[in-house]
């Protein structure tokens, strides 16, 4: 049985292979039954998709792979805090714990344009029974995002 | 030049559109410069894609046509005050202003597991820029969850 490291590893290895090919410094994996279903980085630049975030990408792939709405069960593993839009969506998936790594201020400080509401002031005000394990991995999480202001590339 | 009410007008008869195909009651037109880019319903379902939502769907194909993330000076007219995850979409693509008719509590009270925070709130904690015109065609947009009602679907 794999560990809640190797997951989360899998999603930094996912958000480096990312940066080498130009998108922005996010990776995350879903879990099911210590098997992972879906692991991607974002791909807001590579598809023309603002929508595109990391979670966003691995959300609809387990949909697809599972051929389910209903992701009751599932762990998302993110190398960052996931920004509202995708705590959101792990909700309406009813994704049962969301794992993460950096901060939504840790993006904000390196440029990023975050809401800045963080996924545990989500949950208390909307009464969300998700599950969150925060700082998890949290130094090798911020490092993706220096790996990545080492390529020169820009946040939007 | 079309007005607001015949661009939510069209929001409206998406939504129905999509009711007839067995989608959710939901439906978005995003709108630049007087001219309608793209008008969708929610494609949940038919998609098989929690994050299927009207305004997701919207704003990705706005993406696609005008090639560009940054939608800054778009409007989008939705028939539901966006969930969290759709307003914070709206805020990542910079759209300009949100327009919506039924409110996120109209959706709970017809089943929908919406986060219940109103687009004002999620303004306010993160001083987001965006304008938000509320309650616009109410009446017609609350009509649309009755109609859906009758059609037997279950809200999720």
């Amino acid at each position: 049985m794999k560990t809640d490291e190797q997951f989360m590893q899998s999603a930094i290895n996912k958000a480096k292979e990312g940066i080498k090919q130009g998108q922005t410094p996010f990776g995350a994996c879903i879990v099911k039954d210590g098997e992972i279903i879906s692991c991607l980085h974002n791909l807001v630049f590579e598809n023309m998709d603002i929508t595109a975030h990391a979670e966003i990408c691995a959300i609809r792939e387990t949909c697809r792979r599972l051929r389910t709405i209903d992701l009751s069960g599932c762990i998302i593993y993110s190398t960052c805090e996931p920004c509202p839009m995708c705590f959101s969506a792990c909700h309406w998936a009813r994704i049962s714990r969301i794992v993460y790594g950096a901060r939504i201020e840790d993006a904000r400080q390196f440029g990023f344009n975050e809401l800045e509401i963080s996924n545990e002031v989500m949950k208390q005000i909307a009464s969300s029974p998700v599950e969150i394990t925060v700082d998890f991995l949290r130094q090798e999480s911020l490092e993706l995002f220096r790996f990545w202001g080492e390529s020169g590339q820009k946040a939007y």
